[in-house]
């Protein structure tokens, strides 16, 4: 396949130039190349080539949780957002904490997705051996510090300690640093008030809980030398922690979602059980430190954590935390780009090449000879506005319902193949790919 | 009285002045005073003048452990190394945590100290009310975050943050700055290896328990507003992450011990027990670090804490933790000063007015007028070995015996009264007075 006349989004910057890919690859890029006998031309005039997204953190709740997604619906969302690979985390029913359940959900994967993926693992107290053991078959591990969906969770320093240490150093370590003490103690102090006030959702979960948690894994990644990626970061002084952590020589390296980057605990008050997510929606000078400190941000998660709306209708203490965002991500980062607000070639740094190097997908990455011929065509112009009927999430709902959108996805390609086509996915459920086994391989 | 021909030691550097003192103050500084009628006066010729040093961390045992210290003994070994004003540490027996136990060591302090103090009150996760309303009778309170002698431990987010939030702000909270957690896990990770070999006692209680619990300190202290100080930092990283916090605004202050000042774990390899303290001797890096950094030292404090050597001479498991100070903190420091590793002014800053505006003394501080007459005569030129003889506290011994100093302590005054001369202690039992008392009347 011959893409011309686009302009492709590099890390250097944005160059008119074509791209050829054969075999699931990218092979050819150069000004002006000539379509050979029997190749397929794609006319990209006017449009940008991005490389594919990778989403590091998505739930997709597939097994245990597929009234709301499954890796068909979930994928396909991702395929419409531009993501070609992404990341699911481990906090499905059951936990993927072991062999068993890691088997099962791959098979899931295999039989349905139509983006590339890899899987986490999940950590509790009692797997560190086991955990270590899977190492080379999932994509990372996770340790939830605080409570959240699902019930993984290390608390206690000694298991803490012994998976920073038993995991295999050079693969992530992905960390929800938030300090179940604190959140336990936030969480007793808010309930006597009413929990339908948007105004105490944040000292449910404060920031403090965060900052404590991270420190002390900073801390225990300092002392083993290990790898650790800090999921979720949502303020200002959390990120001045991991610069720190970083200018000590610390392994660290973060994650700030989408939804951290474009709402704020504003937009929980207006949209109430819609804008509840852990970590939750921070202050407005949180949100703009984020984009203010955006160069210490090493890659963008969407966390999508999709729920039904019936769910998410309970009172507030009942409805679950999590909202949907692998479709919206790129939109939204498309239509940043377009105020001026953050160069394209920032995004792709977040949003491709630091995952793919980050989680070792030797495969994918920026658009580049050699690596997986996941491209996306965009068209810089045209305009629109997001609405929850686009949405393919079984959820069937997003927070950025209403926000207009200059920019909008035509084409996606994954490893070479037409997947989705201006509202359309006709990507063939079982088409994706693992990102572990092409990497063993 | 009068001070003459000798050379005070102000913040502002040497000089040759005269010093008169009236109904316990300073109340004259100035070249070539003229005695008065009747007047006594002190030639002191060749030597220098010092304000008398503040130690804001003792452990006098009394009650409870008065075989091997009391207000007596423990306060005469003060006054033999220059310190004119001790603020005692609440674990003694019973531990000092409400009312009834402050009473109890205040009646002792009076009848039997021959300095002026000031009793801490020690936090429990259960007293956070009750300390709170005894704040305006001690000096400070005191938290454990990690176990050390005694009972007293909070190591649960919830009662540390509401100590953190109810005492009052503005009085300093002094914290024991080690993560029990962390403690236990390699505690018991040492546990079967050889406790006898010095290697090990750092693993037993890593500089990372002390981070991590430093960490939490400086979160919830930041978020309260309110002001804490460190006891005994060890490490260098200890003392950046100080530093960091402070540039934020963080309300943070910070003690180091003469031990970790002057000796190494090195040291404690050749002593043995004798050396075992907590947190304890550090590697040679940090303690280098320690002197690199002097800058960013708030206050010395010799958290002496004597053991007898029966009790040291158990096998290391056994053996209590602790090493007495308070009376070679003084000569150590002017050594150090004749060697030319730091100046006598920044010693004076760190022993005399930093704790003086930290614990709010305000009779205390440095030679001026209006001031306590605490005064100490040194002779720079003097040189002397320190033996385990000299030594006032009933435990009998100090690391640093052997040791040999330059600059010898003459006399000490304690609010214009001549208390010590030249080996002698000559105040009487109960002439010392609560400095809690003085600053509230």
């Amino acid at each position: 396949m011959l893409i011309r006349n686009g302009v492709l989004v590099g890390a250097e910057g944005q160059r008119r130039l074509d791209l050829r890919t054969r075999a699931e690859k990218i092979v050819e890029i150069a000004e002006g190349l000539t379509p050979e006998p029997g190749e397929e031309v794609v006319d990209a005039s006017g449009l940008l080539v991005l490389p594919g997204f990778i989403d590091t953190h998505v739930h997709f709740r597939d097994p245990g949780g597929t009234h709301k997604e499954d890796f068909l619906s979930g994928t396909q969302a991702a395929l419409a957002g531009g993501v070609t690979t992404i990341l699911d985390m481990p906090n499905t029913q059951p936990a993927v904490t072991g062999r068993e359940q890691l088997n099962e959900k791959a098979a899931l994967a295999a039989a349905k997705a139509v983006v590339d993926y890899g899987l986490y693992l999940g950590a509790t107290p009692e797997n560190v051996e086991e955990a270590a053991g899977l190492a080379n078959e999932v994509a990372a591990m996770k340790l939830y510090m605080g409570s959240s969906t699902g019930s993984l969770l290390v608390t206690e320093f000694a298991p803490l300690y012994r998976h920073f240490s038993t995991f295999p150093h050079d693969k992530p370590l992905v960390v929800h640093a938030e300090d179940e003490q604190s959140l336990q103690y936030f969480g007793a102090l808010a309930r006597p008030q009413s929990l339908a006030s948007s105004t105490n959702h944040n000292q449910v979960r404060p920031p403090l809980s965060a900052q404590i948690a991270l420190s002390r894994a900073l801390a225990i990644a300092e002392k083993t030398g290990r790898r650790l990626h800090i999921a979720h970061t949502t303020t200002q002084r959390e990120l001045e922690l991991i610069q720190e952590a970083k200018q000590k020589g610390v392994r660290v390296t973060c994650e700030v979602t989408p939804l951290h980057l474009f709402l704020t605990e504003e937009d929980q008050q207006q949209k109430g059980n819609l804008g509840k997510v852990n970590p939750p929606l921070r202050s407005r000078e949180d949100q703009q430190a984020l984009w203010r400190l955006f160069d210490s941000i090493d890659t963008i998660g969407t966390d999508h954590a999709p729920h039904t709306l019936e769910e998410k209708r309970q009172p507030y203490a009942q409805a679950p935390s999590g909202i949907p965002g692998v479709q919206t991500m790129l939109p939204l980062l498309l239509n940043a780009a377009s105020q001026g607000r953050v160069t394209l070639q920032a995004v792709i740094e977040r949003c491709v090449t630091n995952p793919a190097r980050i989680f070792g997908l030797s495969t994918k990455g920026a658009l580049e000879i050699g690596k997986d011929a996941d491209i996306v065509l965009i068209d810089p112009q045209k305009e629109y506005v997001i609405t929850n009927e686009q949405m393919l999430s079984k959820c069937g709902w997003t927070p950025f319902a209403g926000t207009h959108i200059k920019g909008m996805i035509e084409q996606v390609y994954v490893r070479g193949a037409l997947g989705y086509v201006r509202g359309t996915c006709i990507a063939r459920a079982g088409s994706g790919k693992s990102v572990v086994y092409t990497q063993s391989c």
